[in-house]
């Protein structure tokens, strides 16, 4: 039974990558397009390897709210505007300035490729691409707004990726206390998935209950999400990780497992699982892919 | 008469300053919101003296489309997201990796004073800063829509600012050519110049008819405007640059100046301005106030 769930969700998640490297080809300039250098590094981060979770998870609640099976006319193309704003936050993570990362998805980043000036200028441009694709997403324009309002707030520096990432910088001169290791991770990573939760929901005209119940099955599954990630990084190896492992440990980062420690990290983030999988019980068997979806993320092992 | 007009020009962009100023201090989080060093990052550089030519181009645009001599009410906070904008590129451009320049405006740059880091990540909050604000505008959802698509298209890799950013980058390794300096202007100072008014046209409620006037003012009038610029490098010191003098030449940048030689650019910029203001002609008394500033641009000393 555990192995048909793993193979349904690889299946899922296999099909909703290709649809979203589908859209990501069609929506950023090509590698020919001048001037070629920063076309050629967004097109290197964006198509390194990446899953593809935070579309998965767009289009899959999409499918949920929508109902009938399918998922909305046109989601994808919200999910690959994500997807480049998870992008763009990676080259800028990775820069020397910051976590001065060589390696990511076991291909070198796009700073070491292409050189820091380009690097920053393709992480600017993957973030502004985003903004261009969601003005031209295939919905109401009242609908378009709300979902710019909320992925910028969601990747913003107050309370958003950014917040974390200055956080995360900031942590390194202290000792990790429980509330700053959950503040960063809402933030960095937490805000992102939440947002390609209620981005789906708004996209596929979802009430206002159905938006406030995605935030919190969002608030609880991105954290569990980026404890894992916490996790994997202390337990696995470079190869394995298709990064540089023990980071974390080696720059005194605030994380969960720095905390907690390993074991109780892991149940943390099974209970936070099954606490966001009640707000989907209103949705019954429609919610099972997104289930499935979620599941896979607190027990994959890179 | 002259004198009038200057008179006249500064009080224009006095008000303009004033209310954008207001805006920008309303609409980017406090210096004492967490966490704190970014916020003090963004505001230093926004705050660090900028005349705010674009948000008053935007401002004065808007006014005269509208036509009642008052500009529409909130179009203030679509000039203040232009200017974050503009800040944010400043402050990448300005990064070691990139032009490596210690002092804006008179005063040290946002890398020296925060470090690379937060530098970086303050200019992609302002980036992300100013889509926030343009989500809130306080006009119909369909217009708000195509002002982000205008304006992300101006300032991306294809044919907007960072483009621009690229080609300038390149152009240091060849012998400039007159195509390439007019590309490079177009792109990366022209093309926000230019939304600058076709965003004020878009938010007034202007006709189709309106936008392609202001298209073409803002080709022309933008690219004037680099022109004094580059102009205004190579003949001033930096005192009255308010940055390092000569730099261009000194990194043998794609300038006007360098393929035409100062007289023939002043006389080109003059001309353009000439050719911009045939644009207007049709709203008569009422492109006064923009003529104005327009005209003040290619004639400042600094």
């Amino acid at each position: 039974m555990i192995t048909k769930m793993r193979e349904s969700v690889r299946e899922i998640l296999g099909q909703g990558a290709e649809l979203i490297d589908h859209a990501l080809d069609r929506l950023l300039p090509s590698a020919e397009q001048a001037p070629i250098s920063i076309h050629r590094a967004m097109r290197h981060s964006v198509f390194a390897g990446g899953k593809r979770l935070r579309p998965v998870l767009c289009m899959e609640t999409a499918r949920m709210i929508v109902g009938s099976g399918q998922v909305p006319q046109g989601v994808e193309e919200l999910g690959a505007a994500i997807e480049m704003l998870h992008t763009y936050s990676l080259i800028h993570d990775d820069l020397p300035a910051l976590d001065n990362d060589d390696l990511r998805r076991g291909k070198p980043t796009c700073h070491v490729v292409f050189g820091e000036a380009i690097a920053i200028l393709a992480g600017d441009a993957l973030q502004t691409q985003a903004y261009e694709v969601l003005a031209r997403l295939q919905c109401p324009a009242p609908q378009t707004v709300e979902i710019v309002r909320s992925i910028a707030q969601a990747t913003g520096s107050v309370e958003g990726m950014i917040a974390g990432q200055v956080m995360d910088l900031e942590a390194e001169e202290h000792e990790p206390t429980a509330e700053l290791v959950e503040a960063i991770h809402r933030a960095k990573t937490g805000a992102l998935i939440r947002v390609s939760l209620v981005s789906g929901g708004i996209y596929s005209g979802g009430s206002a209950a159905d938006i406030e119940r995605l935030r919190e099955f969002g608030r609880k599954a991105g954290l569990a999400f980026q404890i894992i990630d916490d996790v994997l990084d202390v337990t696995q190896n470079s190869t394995q990780l298709g990064k540089t492992a023990g980071k974390d440990v080696a720059s005194e980062k605030a994380t969960w497992p720095a905390v907690y420690g390993v074991e109780q990290s892991v149940k943390d983030a099974e209970r936070l699982v099954d606490e966001a999988f009640a707000q989907l019980t209103v949705y019954g068997e429609r919610a099972d892919r997104l289930k499935a979806v979620a599941r896979y993320l607190v027990e994959r092992t890179h």
